[in-house]
């Protein structure tokens, strides 16, 4: 955009230990814009061979009860997006796979964060042997198909958006049952 | 859950004009988990009686950028969602239409917000006559399929949750051409 904002001035105004809140000035004389600024986040929609839909449930303070999600967190510094997806894979399901496709990089937010969401593909997730299971996660191992992971209480609209891009992408059919796990329409 | 915390206390810790951080104690001696409290978000899946997706060009402060988005904002107090909504398609892209559909109620982000998103289907949407456009925003009509709208740099995560629940409701097809504007599947 031609007469895109230029920034004047931005200002960290509270810091917590997962994120910052920062003021962003765009123009003399006007109130600052506020926004989020914290690591980038990523999410696996990850596969099993036997075509189910690894999840995990957990309690989340930010909703105040359980939720079931994919497997997600940050990118910690000095870590690739696809480092960290694999780690989140294992650490919180105990299921690794071989292969990590990234399905797009996105924007978790664009009125409220300023960073990005990496989301990436695991076909043929297995178990690991003797995984340490971590405190307050469950895994749920769906077989689907999609609509009823949903209803089944899957609402985290950015897992959903990394839903979207695995199934417009070919590799995650609508009904997971038809989810092969090889090659892509 | 059988043993989900209870929340011990709840205090905003710094305010802006748009949201709320606040700092929430589960459990004495430990310290707060940090979220954004804010007003709840709607986010319109709108097509025109001739199969075009109606989406908004306007810059972000939080990403510093221009982004291409489903027309969105938020339940201000005293409307409904519902009513939200064609507030937002009729200020933000100048169109209007009769049906509004509930396609389901998401959580923005599990991990850091505290509010809801409520996602509509808007169908056979038409231009309001003598429409003020709203400055600072581009209309962008859409004639897909939904892939190519998403490489066209729609990159919103919380659009493209919106966009799965209107293509697995039947709704709306991954190829717009395809989408019928009464009978869905």
């Amino acid at each position: 955009m031609s007469n895109a904002p230029t920034l004047l001035r931005e200002q960290e105004v509270f810091a917590t230990p997962w994120f910052s809140l920062m003021a962003r000035t765009w123009a003399e004389n006007s109130p600052p814009h506020y926004c989020i600024r914290t690591k980038d986040y990523v999410s696996v929609v990850a596969i099993t061979k036997d075509r189910k839909l690894i999840l995990v449930r957990q309690f989340r303070s930010a909703v105040g009860r359980e939720t079931m999600e994919l497997p997600a967190g940050h990118v910690e510094p000095g870590q690739t997006p696809e480092e960290a997806a694999r780690l989140e894979l294992s650490e919180e399901t105990g299921h690794r796979a071989e292969r990590f496709t990234l399905l797009g990089e996105l924007i978790p937010d664009t009125g409220r964060m300023s960073n990005r969401m990496w989301c990436f593909f695991a076909e043929d997730a297995e178990p690991i042997k003797d995984h340490e299971p971590e405190a307050g996660i469950q895994v749920v191992l769906h077989d689907g198909p999609i609509g009823r992971v949903l209803t089944d209480g899957m609402e985290h609209a950015l897992n959903l958006a990394a839903i979207l891009l695995a199934t417009l992408s070919g590799r995650l059919a609508v009904d997971l049952s038809r989810t092969t796990t090889r090659e892509p329409a």
